[in-house]
């Protein structure tokens, strides 16, 4: 924990992924909400079949999703989701004709259930 | 918002998912549920890596995820995973030796914690 | 019912993902927990981009989720979570110069609005 997914459509093709998952997991990190950094896992996936809306125009989309065990205060998932979106603002530029979307949701994973392990190298 | 995911497996190679995402949005937009068609952001993932079940026969799925921001009543939920579903049923022809699975699965976003903003072409 | 991913990143070369998901399917089915073992439907996703944390160690996870019909109690789901870490754990051994983290998480399905279809072979 945290999980954070970030999702993109194929047509942002400048997006540099690796530069954003470190960006994003640095504002994670700065916000003082996880103990250790290398509980932080991030992903990047690239979408070549997408479709925002139904208008022929050209559109994208950056979609963060962060997951995070249950128990934090609205205050703080706020917060972190403002955090997220200012990183993304830096990273993606508007563009000449498309239509850009950023995004980011937050999500409760149950606490209860979760299971990890570390096998340390 | 809403998310739309479309995820199948790689055995149904005659799906055509640039059609069907669009066919998804159109009974989104046709449901009345979403004020601006553009907020519809819709991705599609074939998975070459699956197994259904634990038997030796061939098997296929499509699963759609439609997450909305959190506050729709129950009965607009079933009304629009009924719509999907329909959508899927229509795409998605029975096939003679693989036995098919279309599911629609409805989620809330937290709606308090989710940020956006939109760069207009 | 249910739906399970399983998320990997690229630098476990040697995970045998088709192996991993009829283990980890096997391990839903001897819970007792699932009528019918066509209703297990699991897929394998590797991320080629990824990071954890911000530190420049080499790290890599290995990610399920599995998404439930509401309804289950918590123990169950602890249950369900422990048994597939336990076949992660098997699956994965400790590397050396490779932090790992092996994680399960659990999910809710809304199942008032879930629907699905089965098209038979």
């Amino acid at each position: 924990m945290p999980q954070l997914h970030l999702e993109y459509s194929a047509n942002l093709r400048s997006l540099d992924t690796d530069k954003a998952l470190l960006r994003l997991n640095n504002a994670l990190v700065a916000s003082g909400q996880f103990s250790d950094e290398v509980d932080i896992k991030s992903r990047a996936v690239a979408h070549e079949v997408f479709r925002v809306g139904i208008a022929p125009a050209e559109r994208a989309f950056v979609h963060v999703k962060l997951a995070l065990l249950s128990g934090r205060s609205p205050e703080v998932k706020r917060q972190l989701s403002a955090d997220l979106l200012e990183v993304l603002k830096d990273l993606v530029p508007a563009q000449a004709g498309v239509d850009i979307q950023l995004c980011v949701e937050m999500l409760d994973i149950d606490r209860d259930s979760y299971s990890k392990v570390r096998l340390p190298a």
